[in-house]
């Protein structure tokens, strides 16, 4: 069974330090972690959409990476310098706007210097999903790293 | 040969009615768009870093999505209700702290219903690509979109 | 609830008639597909390895297609003129020499124009999965159909 | 300056011995490869063509992966277990029956860990690219290789 490596206040204490840009504020809040999946909300806001009423396609890869990265530090533990290193979006639906976004987030695979995850990303408003993203991460190594 | 539908004062125009949330102020440039490509300028801001001083994930994400975008308009006209409906990104090296930051669409195929173009984002410190991105448009046609 | 447009015999049927190539021996057995999701098993065959005894690329990346096929066939009923617009695999794990392969398909989005799924590729000797694979399909319309 | 670490006559007979499934016959030919990019050409023949008369996606996903794989082993040598973990690919344009189809591969980055790169897939009957490939390599480490 997997073991989340840092609790839910460990995350957000070492991101508020780490990521000040993506978790400063409370606009992210991180719902649950466990070692293998996470679930993060994103408080809605205006900046959010695009024309139309739409939630906006940075906004949404935007949350999708950090859940991934997210996810991968409550697996691995505190470790500031993993980067993404592809990332894939479908986007499905529009989102509802006036709602949270949220965004569940689970690995598929945690290898020794790369790991690959899925992240659905939903209205709060609704279960379907708006968009679906794959990412793979880069894992630094003791020996100094090399993407 | 191609030939722009809409000239770069129009995409300007265009956009900043259109799209104010991408394109209110004066952060990104449309340098040049020719109905088969175009090259964006977004200038440096410290909002774009990351940790570490690497161009962040979502800012790239978000310049790549837009002057893809821009680049369709270029060939299609002035078109509202376009909408990305798979957006491919590969991250391969830092980009340059205190410099702008470019992005190169070029479209690779232009259909009725969809537009599938590639976008290379670089530094302006360096040629070297920083990402690599390929996004598909869905087009909305004369009878109501559906993606 | 969804209700499958073709029982699998229906779809075996159109296959075999429509897609020869891809469907004519024993290889590919259509285990279950619920206008959903389906499931694919391919027979183990030496032809399916690359040096080192693990399931080629190409092998995975054919029967992800395929399963993405069968299960939007098996939404939409008998339309042979689909096409796969974008296809995104990550390779996770070595498959397992002498085993079978099976697909576990699912549809994400079935739009007008577009449907988008996703497809898990797994040994039959275990339930981790060997490759994850996102694929949108465009779909013909009854005025021609246009890419 | 990049320089070829194996001559087209180095890798011909490296594929050989390590990759018969993929490089056995006469049906693909590596027409240059320098250390940067690559072009393979691959006869024509029926086993190719789906319903319609197009070039089959795993046709073109097989071809570009190979690609990818001839222009790393150009620039790094002949390292046997390099391993793709990441390919997306658009379907264009369909491919021209009856005629060879040809492969244009060039790295994006080639890092340690990692090596990023694109492929154009067209027909021998026209400029026109048919479908467009990015695809990651895991490059193994002397001190045995993780994915």
């Amino acid at each position: 069974m997997t073991i989340a490596k840092m609790t839910v206040p460990e995350l957000e204490k070492f991101l508020r330090a780490e990521f000040p840009q993506a978790f400063s504020g409370n606009d992210i809040l991180i719902e649950e972690a466990d070692g293998a999946s996470c679930r993060l909300r994103q408080r809605y806001s205006e900046q959010m959409l695009r024309p139309g009423g739409t939630v906006s396609g940075p906004t949404l890869m935007a949350l999708a990476d950090f859940a991934m990265y997210v996810v991968l530090l409550s697996a691995i533990g505190p470790v500031g310098l993993a980067v993404t290193t592809n990332l894939n979006i479908n986007f499905l639906r529009k989102g509802v706007p006036g709602h949270d976004v949220l965004a569940a987030a689970r690995i598929l695979k945690l290898g020794k210097r790369l790991a690959v995850g899925e992240v659905s990303l939903m209205s709060a408003a609704s279960p379907e999903v708006i968009a679906h993203v794959t990412a793979t991460y880069s894992i630094p190594v003791a020996d100094g790293f090399q993407r």
